[in-house]
């Protein structure tokens, strides 16, 4: 007979292990003062590069007055109780319409989280016959979703289409075979890690030769890609063909909750069954009324997508020239491929942030292979050309002294000092 | 083969099959006006009994100010990111230790949403050799927490001890035949639908017999129960035995998120292991500091749980002593068990908003057996004897009808253009 606790405290897991030393600097790090692209770490001005604020939005004068505006109108409680029991309001419902709108669907669905959301729409639409087919680079929120369905799931190889076919065949078979049953479709619009899109218009053209339908988390494209701003679909020319939209506003948006859009009738039917909305509570009015400020700014105002692009483009522009493997991005997230060992990689953060006031995020082994690192920045609207100069010769710098091995001696002070 | 969107429109589920109906009335009704014991509904002043604001926080002057000048100073975005990659603070730290205290736990750990919160615990904490034993009327988000367990699961009868001790010999044989593994027990302080609580001082009883951990979901308990408000733990005075801690803020709360109280190495571990947190935004800084606020009154100001069971108790009192069934409860929450149709339920609760302004939750067949109606009333203590006094009237004048079969004739309007 074991004790639950004893045995988790043997080991804490790949990030966990390393909590003594990383707790404060490397995770959980406190990022403070207004959101923009300087920002104080420990005191020290840092140019940031962790945030998905793509837009701007998050500190723009306009969010600002209607986020103060909404609070001091309704306060943080109101509505109380989930959206079918008290919590609806004419504001959740003015956001559903102009948020199917925008996406050209017929209605949509708030939700009062991403991560819950998308869990539990995924648990709504399918039933245990049905067979789910999905990326395997599909974020942790998908895969929870997936954890609950109680039926078959196949996965493919991240973006490769070759094994989608393979993947479509087996689940048409087995639904052929058990002669009842489905195939819903997942994958991303835009797999923020690596900054690649999802295959959206390939997967849309095999419906000629599969019967399927799509579900696509759009979280990075919505707001940032198409020339609206309307998110993959509208940029691969296929959002008919994406049968369910879902985005976060936790990016684009700087905001909480979330929607999914699609066919009235079909969102009709999750609105009365989605688990993690009925059982829980309605997304706040401020929230609501400030993601309506978000949502016409987005639309109104395309030189915050147009500025947001110019500086993706001029980091991304100047780390190739530099020599910079930035793999196979073709969205704005911006990764940085080099190869090095987790002390190594520790030591250049260190450098990274205190001799050149860089804050960036960075995988190492064990999420990724051994020898490996990978930096993800993300480029907004906030930022300026001295942030991306500043930045360009911090790597630089910084990567130099990598490759001549001056990280591999450094020994890792102890952080703990910064909880 | 089928097509998964052709098969949900053919069946709408419970509630959502009556949604043409329902929609706007009985399902996703608009309460509008300021939160308190009376709202506007379809344009008229109703008493409101279907909001778990208890403690009357949701729209106190304080909490008003609080959230008008945490939203004013922050905006709604800050922060941004995880907490684990960029969105901490001193806040979120500082709210986290004093939950703790509060609970006399060593640490306790956040959370940006309380439904994807213990759902996500739950799976941090239970490996596949690991037994969870729950009881059988757990909230849906305890419920899908299970669902993502792939070990083993014993369901104990609602509050049934002698169930309660057949299950735990089930799974203690079960992982003593395993030879790994250890025991989870998952209940909650107070079952919000028929308001008995759980029994927590007999569960901790037995840990002299049988080898567990207890996670208790206290969400209707935290603030209303004990003589500091700090749940059904404090009030059975087994606090100590409740190893996992857990309440939502949107009850007391009057708000949005959650926490988790437990030792400090254990939430250390659920910290870098929970997925729906370290995979998610971090709770936005007005939320933050608003439950600060939130907390500190709910801490020092006793005179609003004494007002929410003065309210409670006359409301109680009045109902049964007018004959009404209010079951077991022996908290605020109360039930009221009628007989009858689900047409006749409908009426009655047509006639009770329309002819005496009374707005209250309602249950009936198939969430319930056929027959059988509950309606659930929550006292808070922004009610006042007004307000008790014209639902006591409501409720027997309309009983009475239903007593003698007035209700049985009536057709249902339709009720869509309330959409």
């Amino acid at each position: 007979m074991a004790d639950i606790f004893e045995r988790l405290i043997k080991n804490y897991g790949p990030i966990g292990q390393h909590r003594e030393r990383a707790h404060g600097y490397f995770a959980f790090p406190k990022l403070e003062g207004e959101i923009g692209s300087r920002m104080k770490f420990r005191g020290k001005e840092m140019v940031v590069w962790s945030l998905n604020n793509y837009l701007g939005l998050a500190n723009h004068p306009e969010i600002r007055k209607a986020d103060a505006d909404g609070a001091a109108q309704y306060g943080l409680a109101l509505p109380m109780g989930a959206r079918m029991m008290s919590g609806n309001s004419n504001f959740h419902e003015q956001l559903e319409r102009e948020l199917a709108e925008f996406e050209e669907k017929e209605d949509a669905i708030l939700m009062n989280f991403g991560y819950q959301g998308i869990m539990s729409a995924i648990d709504a639409v399918c039933g245990r016959h049905d067979v789910i087919v999905y990326d395997a680079e599909s974020h942790a929120c998908i895969i929870d979703g997936l954890r609950l369905h109680p039926g078959h799931r196949y996965v493919f190889k991240h973006n490769d289409m070759e094994d989608f076919d393979k993947q479509m065949e087996r689940a048409t078979a087995l639904i052929q075979k058990q002669g009842s049953g489905g195939i819903l479709v997942i994958t991303e619009g835009v797999f923020g890690m690596a900054g690649d899109q999802g295959k959206l218009k390939e997967i849309c053209d095999l419906k000629s030769k599969y019967e399927f339908r799509l579900l696509v988390d759009d979280a990075h494209g919505f707001g940032t890609l198409g020339k609206r701003g309307a998110g993959a679909g509208e940029l691969q020319e296929c959002q008919d063909g994406i049968d369910l939209y879902f985005s976060t506003f936790a990016k684009s948006m700087a905001s909480i909750g979330a929607f999914l859009a699609g066919p009235r009738v079909i969102i009709d039917y999750i609105r009365y069954n989605i688990r993690s909305q009925i059982f829980a509570k309605s997304l706040p009015m401020p929230i609501v009324t400030g993601n309506l400020k978000r949502l016409e700014m987005l639309r109104t105002m395309p030189e915050l997508r147009e500025k947001l692009w110019d500086n993706a483009l001029k980091l991304q522009k100047g780390l190739k020239e530099r020599g910079f493997d930035i793999g196979s991005t073709n969205t704005m997230v911006t990764p940085i491929y080099m190869k090095g060992g987790v002390e190594e990689a520790t030591a250049m953060v260190m450098d990274l942030r205190e001799n050149y006031g860089i804050f960036c995020s960075i995988v190492v082994y064990p999420v990724i292979p051994k020898g490996h690192i990978i930096y993800r920045l993300i480029p907004t609207a906030a930022h300026n050309d001295e942030d991306i100069q500043r930045t360009l010769t911090a790597f630089s710098e910084t990567k130099a002294r990598l490759d001549a091995g001056a990280y591999k001696v450094e020994a890792i002070p102890d952080m703990a000092d910064a909880r």
